[in-house]
């Protein structure tokens, strides 16, 4: 049996089977970062994210770009935890014959990236390797208050998306900026009970809202922003790497957003949906009526 | 110019140029793992270590074994800095059509490790990769007081390494136990100014202590302890991956060491030199007197 029958997230529960972490662990896998014990009303929050050449970029891209996307990835899932990031080790695998200056590019995107979300490089490992390979471990903090988990939607909660979503790839996934600061807007106004950033793909990471939280989905065909990049509506639900942020929160907070949210954002933030209880499983409805279950059918790596 | 003219460790001084931590990080990059601020008497350790397919194991070597190590070397750099492991997250590039059995063996061998050293597995990240990479990011904690850097060493302390060196490539750096229970010991009962891991190699590795402690060494030829499966004292003083530590202690600390140290540890505490100041430089002498400067030469990948 090959890693590709039992598919990426079959070998994660595999994997993750028979890992209890002590009670000391606020949450251990299965969110967007670790968290962990820290201060009296702060936790720690641990996450690390790989980019490798050929799955994640390509060698003929800007390298300046590549490094920006490895910090902002984990910028990314520290903010879906209503977080804020402080610390980065960097870890590479470069080739030996690599220019000097492509190998600089790299980290004149990742330090320009540290210093736009105020975070400190304080280690890394460097090695020897084919392909160009980059890990960036970031620690953050957030208030208690303030954690959001993937485990929170309660039925009734709309389902909220920031920006527009699919055709990352035609660019975005190198420049995104992750909605750091739109999430700490949202967990400093609004009770939000669930948040997940998108990086799998709509379909994919809502699943995993759904399936943590143990509830079902409605969701509104027509409300789904797409961005001009998407092949249509099935893109911008499949599409992975859009680094939005997907949401909940109970309906008399989703309606004081959507009455503020031209005052508090400079980017869309659009309701595409509901939780609904877990037998209605995930839908998406048309406005004729039309109802279809969704498929996680993000990007896998295997 | 390609990386492998200005070397691994020219890259990695010129990537740290310009970063300059916050004065809330306690130690940044340069030494085996950051120390960043926690609780009252505790500090918070980070490491990272990436292991690559071909540079840092083979693939017909056993999975277990190289899940094994994966950990260990984290361990190590932990207890390098007088510190206990406490969560890893363990992210990963695995070929696609890798057999289940093999990816299974490698998270046996994660697991093992954890479990014997009291790791809780937090977190971690799976990738589709053509080789097999494993990166291991270990967060842990040290008493203030027991923290020791490579920086501390000061002239006229003595030098130790722990177990003996060289030849780990013919299978000890695929299954080494870190010396986690000695630095605690030591730590705890001991005056310890400065101390590492051994990774690159006694004679990289004590230049890292002799750099930042601003100061020189003489060690002694025929003191340094030679594996069984050493080339000669050669091979003890350039081999990687001894994962032995190097220390250094106040002559007062070290004479007691030498007393208990047969009632205190179950391995070999050797002494192998003095540390003098700086304008003596790094030499090996041997018993005819015989004077020789040491270079840096150990593992290097670029």
């Amino acid at each position: 049996m090959k890693l590709n029958t039992i598919g990426e997230f079959g070998f994660i529960e595999r994997l993750a089977k028979g890992i209890r972490p002590k009670r000391s662990v606020v949450k251990g896998i299965g969110d967007d970062a670790a968290v962990l014990p820290w201060m009296r009303d702060k936790h720690l929050l641990a996450t690390s994210d790989m980019l490798i050449e050929g799955a994640h970029f390509k060698k003929t891209q800007p390298p300046e770009k590549i490094g920006w996307k490895a910090v902002c990835c984990g910028v990314s899932d520290i903010a879906a935890m209503g977080g804020l990031p402080k610390w980065a080790l960097v870890s590479c695998g470069l080739p030996k014959d690599l220019p000097v200056k492509y190998a600089d590019g790299i980290y004149r995107g990742i330090k320009k990236a540290a210093k736009c979300f105020s975070i400190d490089l304080v280690g890394g490992d460097t090695n020897r390797s084919k392909k160009i390979i980059l890990e960036v471990v970031l620690l953050g903090e957030v208030k208690k208050k303030n954690l959001v988990l993937r485990s929170g939607a309660e039925v009734g909660d709309f389902i909220f998306v920031t920006g527009s979503l699919g055709g990352s790839i035609y660019g975005r996934h190198l420049n995104f900026v992750p909605r750091l600061k739109e999430a700490q807007t949202l967990v400093s106004n609004f009770k939000v009970n669930s948040m997940i950033d998108l990086s799998d793909g709509l379909s994919s990471d809502l699943n995993h809202i759904v399936k943590q939280s143990k509830v079902g989905a409605a969701i509104y065909k027509e409300l789904i922003p797409k961005s001009k990049k998407a092949r249509g509506v099935e893109g911008a639900i499949s599409d992975g790497e859009d680094f939005e942020l997907l949401f909940t929160m109970p309906k008399s907070d989703a309606f004081r957003l959507l009455d503020l949210k031209h005052k508090l954002f400079g980017i869309p933030i659009t309701r595409i949906g509901t939780v609904t209880d877990k037998e209605f499983g995930t839908r998406i409805i048309d406005i004729f009526g039309g109802m279809q279950a969704v498929r996680p059918k993000g990007f896998r790596h295997f």
